[in-house]
């Protein structure tokens, strides 16, 4: 029995994505820019992924820029936004509970000589537009919020704060980290008024080494990586036709049956709020209504440490992650239930449980009974 | 029939290459990052990559850090070097027929300010050690020379180089491109005294989307992708385990046979050669002996333009490039055949043949007979 609910953290690949990489690195190997058949043909399905990622975005062509993952796709977004914009001001204002590979780089920006200002957010991990409004200055070039919380699920209001921002100061881009986001929901930047957005293909069954920005036509921009002069000179080196091509896949298969497979997904999460409610000690982090992503929860077992319940379900054969996967190598206290004001006692015991549609009711089921089970005795346990 | 010969563009993927990804997207998919044994089996493929890396090299694991491929390894090794040394110096030394990945880098750093200075080459295409040790001054951060040319196949004397650089200034910083050099042949940094050193997979029957960068131990550096903090906080973003575990069996394979294989790659393109040399209008740009790759050929046949010569074998199913695949996006004429003094209408009709180990003696035969058949008709019609 293995039961993987960590698909936070990263997914199992579907396996028609896997069966094209297979035929595409066999067969249709080219280099996109060999001049040749070989070469046409892999750009063929460079092409066809644009085309894919097109239609769920709603925009064109030229806006979709293959990158490594959504840890590149941020990094680019924040550095290049920031120096191409530094002329007009240095004011950054940033949501306080981003993925690392948002708030390092915006550490980074900050001991160059940017203003970064941090928002605030209420004790299940929002933002208010309202503030986001209030705080955006005649001098800022930059404001992002990530869509969707990677630690807690909290979703935020982006097409609310991204028409406060414009409307407040329509030069100032909107970035939003939408890695947790995609394949969940229908996110249409021009409507938002993103001007910038990040993507991650593991996260979604495709595979890992391989994510986008979406970067609205007219903003002021610069490559991060230099070379060749691949994706319209934006972004060199040889594109990795396999893994755009899985990505697209995977894209397409998330959004061919997206609002069953959310209300499915969003049902196995209220299950396992169900089954929680029903042990003492359990408290779970933020909300759990529509203002929470469908696939992920985190839940305290007061007196147990993460680890310990991690490997307690582990031994049974249920993958969790206690905090966030990517924050594992900074030996540091979750940010986002920090800035949402958990005690320290609740960080300590905080799991993730993220889910994805190879999950299945029997799945959850197992889990709760499981958790019913282990949580008396490990109390016990821990407590003597 | 088909005959692919722009191996040096990219390569097809290894039959037991594909089938290991596809084992670890199927079924070990976890995130290295998780503490679970989904991520620690996931770790597990990252850590013997490393160490096949390691045995090649003759390094140890931290000196190995996995990339997106060659153009990041470049771009991370020179706006790092730079920018981590500014303090000492602000010259750097280079080759003129370096790989736009490198040569674009070079051109930005010149913008910020560093003093960029070019080596010359002969007319084979040749950088002499000696000149290196004459520029080399007091404030030169960084050298750069990239092993092999992947236009015309030169191989640099990188040993004599890096021995160069250190002798007239311990400090400066010796980078080489070895995008083509690697699988065919032995480097050992350490030995050849090189500080940086930059890898792709897809140029050796790996995937595409997975490279490196070595950094030797001590290297004064900083990371280019900041986020999660994985590989030792230098480069950040979820490993692309598929990927790495790919690019080190094909590194694996590769380096097996590599004396035998590359002995009998050379004597194919040997072959390749002496079928030419009955041509007439044939021009070979470089070295033909141990001073050039065993697996690149860069030939005119004056008065055929690359492009018509290109299709004229396409229709044969022979597949060639010409000039650099990588530079297709910039209409220029390649810099290293100009740098080496090949004339204008050579360049106009210069054509790259790059071989792997998938080649056979049947396919050059094959492909000297559609030469010797095809280019009389192609220059009659041409000059007609």
């Amino acid at each position: 029995m293995e039961i993987y609910l960590d698909n936070s953290a990263t997914t199992r690949t579907d396996e028609e994505v896997i069966n094209l990489m297979k035929r595409i690195m066999d067969e249709d190997y080219g280099n996109p820019s060999s001049m040749h058949h070989k070469g046409f043909a892999a750009e063929q399905y460079v092409r066809a992924a644009k085309e894919t990622f097109c239609s769920i975005f709603k925009c064109t062509k030229e806006e979709i820029f293959f990158t490594s993952g959504g840890t590149e796709s941020n990094n680019w977004a924040l550095f290049q936004a920031a120096a191409a914009n530094a002329r007009t001001g240095r004011h950054i204002l940033a949501s306080p509970i981003e993925h690392p590979s948002v708030s390092v780089p915006l550490k980074m920006l900050a001991e160059e000589g940017f203003e970064v200002e941090y928002l605030n957010v209420d004790a299940s991990g929002h933002t208010d537009p309202e503030e986001v409004r209030e705080r955006i200055r005649e001098d800022t070039i930059l404001a992002t919020v990530m869509c969707v919380n990677n630690e807690t699920g909290a979703l935020q209001d982006i097409a609310s704060i991204g028409n406060a921002v414009k409307e407040k100061n329509p030069r100032t881009l909107f970035h939003t980290d939408a890695v947790q986001a995609f394949g969940k929901y229908r996110i249409i930047p021009k409507k938002e008024k993103i001007d910038l957005l990040s993507v991650s293909a593991h996260k979604l069954h495709g595979p890992k080494g391989i994510g986008l920005l979406y970067k609205g036509r007219g903003v002021k921009f610069r490559p991060y990586i230099y070379g060749g002069g691949q994706q319209n000179d934006l972004r060199s080196g040889t594109e990795n036709v396999p893994g755009i091509a899985g990505f697209a896949k995977a894209a397409e298969i998330a959004y061919a049956s997206l609002e069953e497979e959310t209300a499915r997904i969003r049902s196995l999460k209220d299950l396992l709020i169900k089954g929680l409610s029903g042990i003492s000690g359990c408290v779970i982090h933020g909300s759990t209504d529509e203002t929470s992503a469908p696939h992920i929860l985190n839940v305290s077992f007061t007196g147990i440490r993460s680890e310990v319940m991690l490997h307690a379900l582990e031994d049974r054969g249920i993958f969790v992650s206690a905090g966030s996967a990517c924050s594992v190598h900074k030996k540091e206290k979750s940010p986002t239930l920090t800035a949402m004001g958990v005690n320290r006692e609740e960080l300590d015991s905080a799991i993730r449980f993220s889910l994805s549609r190879y999950n299945t009711e029997e799945e959850i089921s197992y889990t709760v009974q499981t958790l019913t089970e282990h949580i008396p005795v490990l109390s016990r346990f821990v407590r003597r």
